[in-house]
């Protein structure tokens, strides 16, 4: 782990997943993601291949989804473009980012002139090929760094897409983790972009790698994982789940860009203060140093369909650099050199401990009327005197709000104590008797008073 | 508009509303208005001419509203004070301030020393002429600039006042526009101050032009406008009209000391956040320079009564320079210099951008679950992209907190942009079908989504 | 006083306690009280002679009180440290603090090294007996100065104790002053430390003169002393009474480090916003200097059984300098010289301004809509003119919020004006029938109105 990732984050370095998850990252970038079609299916097989229990779902083209309908499905096969000297000057093989994404089929001699519309490039970022899509309106185009276009010549050039779009299907992959309790939380992430590391694959890796530890521990929640493609996946998903998210989600989160060595980042959810933001924001505050939080008025993943109004599920973002905040952002600089296994594996373990604080959370009650005596349950020194009373302080003060109103989360909040604290203390309360999660103290003290 | 007036405010100058304001402003002038009698009277008429539907109300003396009764009217003829050596050093026919309004008539020969008591001026203002009254007390008095006061010679002065005090009226007018809606806008002014112009003619002249405005506009809410004597004219028409009042006001503004050139100021409302706090905040926010913000404890004008316990009505004032915080105020140097066409249209365009507002306000709920496709109701670019998302952020934005809880006023609180912008998003929205006022989404995704 | 103190505090020193408070605390200084036996008792017996309407009660050993058991009744006569030479180095004769509280009785002879275990000190205050208990746990030991400890020759002590631990009874005294209403304030502080002034004397002193004070006043509202040992005599008292607190009290206060010179505090009650912490918030803002506010996280006396989750009473604390914020706190230095005349009289003072805004406070409402014409009730200059308004601007702002919602100290707080303004402001309204505790206002308002 690089200096600057070990210093970014306190949580200690549980086992060596980054390598893991750098490995299914690298195994997962040459796919053609897109929307829909082969790539994804690809992408979805892998993920099968370390989760067998995901059930993968095809939605057929035409299907509606709320306000949206599932495109055809695009399938590519070669595609380059001829400078006049028959210079292959972009081509498909080389990058999967080099053909704007639903490109329709064309082969045509083309003047530059003319040529130039159908053409992206970054002029500030003259070496990178940026990523460009045209899903919901039928149009063409190549991608290239800005340095080839600006050295381009002039006269007629070949171009040539051999591609399809097909009634089809829209695939994503879903994995349920039955636990103790029906109520569950969902992890959301998406699959649908070509060649980009941390915009993409970050968040399936972690996803994945997070569902596999889950599955081998004792869970109180059910978990269900979802990779989507964005925005129409997820409202594909949602169209089709979204009265039973309503009545079992406690918490959700979208794992995006969550790969590189940069900050740790949040975004809320729009109800702001749900179990999913108060945990975010713990675990950033407790475990991380210079977090970054972002308000959903600066959202831009799926996030935007789970908070909107009537859909209204508590799901917040888990980042390290947020999308849009670094310059490699949508382009093919987005590559295997920009995330790296400590920048994953910090990712996994924000995620992670969001889950083991979620699932250590409780809402407790008080036993006794009074504070009890310590010193009966081994939770006190017996020995009085100056300092002696400070030692137990933690311990009271996580009885003291044992109210039945603050869950632990909210008493490490008040107390300013980091959730592990308060798990433990609350732990030794749970084991001495004295909280509980049924109100049944009033009438246990109450009895014993009255003769 | 002068320099200064420029910068204070952002609106369009949409007319050249300020010079009518100030000809209006300069015809009201000169009469001599007290609580009741000719002057309010004439005033009422004047405001009449340009709002033929104005209702004039008369309260007989006598008359009861609240704790209050309404005084017997005030007439006076002449007055002046003549100095030993016969000189006029005060007379009523030069300024209708010198003498104490409500002044019992006397006509006696006093000693200087006598006399004092019955003086007003202020040294710190040397060659202003104070405003002053004695409505519920007999008693009577001169008003003058200290510099003369000073330089009265010892002697017997021979007070002069021709004036009456017997039962007669209390007048005031109203003016109702209906609109779509039963509900109201309150615009609440007073009438009863003699010559002076920021602190009494600037409210009436600008409630006039936004009447005549208004009247010409298609509503969504009806109006209210009322010119009252201040205070106990408030409380008449309050103890005659509180029922209905509390039933149909939605928002009321209290415009006062309107004219001027000095900075765009609020105060408050006693119960605070109410439509009509909250339209002035914004309006002062987005529209005005180093705008002033005062509260409830700071009020001195006729949101006084609009909020007294049990009364609470959603009033709060529209003011430039807050009475009382300018030199001139309640003087004889408060006059037609004071006031300008350029510092009236600002007041003006501060109020009737308010009404604007309110009138653009509206609760709207979208009519999707889950975003819509915007791209298919031309709300968004096809071509998707680095900064393709950036620019439909704000309708975005809009539609995402259209969620039959966030008025388009708090939606543009939260999102701090400016009112228009946030209106013209929402137009769009609801040009598309995407947000309507009726709750009527979730049946129809819902079923459209259910084979 | 001091100057310090002086400078402290800014009400007028209406009697001269400090030197009756002084004298009291030094008639209890000797006694060796512990949780339980002859000391607590004497205090008792001397608070009774101030109150004779006292009620002591005795409560047998084993009886229980919610978790806990009252111990076992502890005597002690005499204790002394021999050292090797026939030295007596320690003796309970010198200090009653020498001996640990709660210490068996022992007579055998030890080696210094076996010794030292049982040996308590201060390194940091070489010259300070520590105070040590040891209630729950069968123990013995020794409190001496550091400097002593550390000049031990090595060799053979004898040890002497003659204590016992029999079955006996716990006291605690409580007194009751009714008033016009049946809810009450609650005064609460404890008398189970041995021979220490300022944590222990201090708070009994100030309660037993508040309520020899209080005896002799028109009450609004009852008043219960209790002076209980700490802890274990507080969750007696409210085991035995809870139902009854819950349903009368309306704020409590613990008493407790009330006799020093140090700046006055506060301590919070869990719910935070009582009637108990709102006023000694206000009466520590408006009356002392430097006032030191603390959590209920930094809490470590009574309030911490009064505020526990199913105690839930309106009890917050105040102080001088709060305990183990100063240096000679448990120790053989928290002496006659670290209490003063001044620093109680302060103490007392802080309680009873809090006690006389409790008794002033109320909930008015006007009798009037709109505002009532101040004039005719001697509220309000008859002479208008440019800072007449000014002049009964309290009386008016007390009036505008008289609304059934906000109460005398609330209004106090939102104008941040002293209460006692606030007070005098009210009584002049209520005197003139323009407010009331009844909302009498709208039938008589609108009576009058309609013919």
């Amino acid at each position: 782990m690089s200096d600057k990732a070990k210093s970014g984050a306190q949580w200690a370095c549980r086992e060596d997943i980054g390598e893991a998850l750098y490995g299914f990252v690298s195994t997962l970038f040459p796919y053609c993601r897109s929307l829909t079609g082969s790539g994804v299916r690809q992408t979805l097989s892998a993920i099968r291949a370390l989760l067998p229990e995901l059930d993968i779902h095809e939605v057929p083209s035409g299907s509606k989804a709320f306000d949206w309908t599932v495109p055809e499905e695009w399938t590519i096969r070669s595609a380059w473009l001829e400078s006049p000297d028959g210079t292959r000057v972009v081509d498909f093989e080389d990058s999967n980012l080099s053909v704007v994404s639903y490109s329709e089929p064309i082969d045509a001699i083309i003047p530059l002139a003319e040529l130039q519309p159908h053409l992206h490039s970054l002029p500030q970022l003259p070496d990178a090929v940026p990523y460009v899509t045209s899903y919901y309106k039928r149009s063409w185009g190549f991608c290239m760094p800005d340095r080839i276009r600006r050295g381009l010549p002039e006269g007629d050039y070949r171009a040539f897409i051999d591609s399809s779009l097909k009634p089809g299907s829209l695939s994503y992959g879903e994995f349920y983790l039955p636990g103790e309790r029906p109520e569950e939380v969902l992890i959301s992430t998406y699959v649908c972009h070509p060649s980009m590391a941390n915009n993409e694959l970050s968040g399936p890796a972690v996803a994945t790698y997070l569902a596999r530890w889950l599955a081998t521990e004792k869970r109180k929640f059910s978990y269900r994982f979802v990779f989507v493609p964005e925005t129409i996946g997820t409202l594909v998903y949602l169209s089709r789940n979204l009265d039973a998210l309503k009545a079992r989600m406690v918490a959700g989160f979208v794992l995006t860009c969550i790969g590189d060595e940069g900050d740790y980042s949040y975004l809320s959810s729009r109800a702001e203060g749900t179990l999913a933001d108060r945990v975010a924001r713990h675990v950033l505050r407790h475990h991380t140093d210079q977090p970054k939080t972002y308000s959903y008025l600066e959202r831009g993943s799926d996030e935007r369909q789970y908070g909107f109004p009537g859909i209204d599920l508590p799901v917040c973002s888990l980042m390290r650099t947020k999308y849009g905040e670094y310059l490699e952002y949508h382009t093919s600089l987005d590559d295997l050199s920009f995330v790296t296994p400590a920048g994953l594996s910090g990712g996994y373990h924000l995620a992670r401990q969001c889950v083991e604080y979620i699932e250590a959370n409780e809402l407790y009650v008080a036993t006794t009327l009074g504070e009890p005596q310590l010193s009966r349950y081994g939770l006190y020194p017996t020995t009085g005197g100056r300092k002696a009373s400070d030692e137990a302080r933690l311990t009271l003060n996580v009885l003291a709000y044992a109210d039945g109103r603050n869950d632990l989360l909210a008493i490490a909040d008040r107390l300013q104590q980091p959730m592990a604290d308060v798990v433990a203390a609350a732990a030794a309360l749970k084991n001495a008797g004295l909280i509980d999660t049924r109100g049944s103290r009033t009438t246990r003290n109450r009895d014993e008073l009255r003769p």
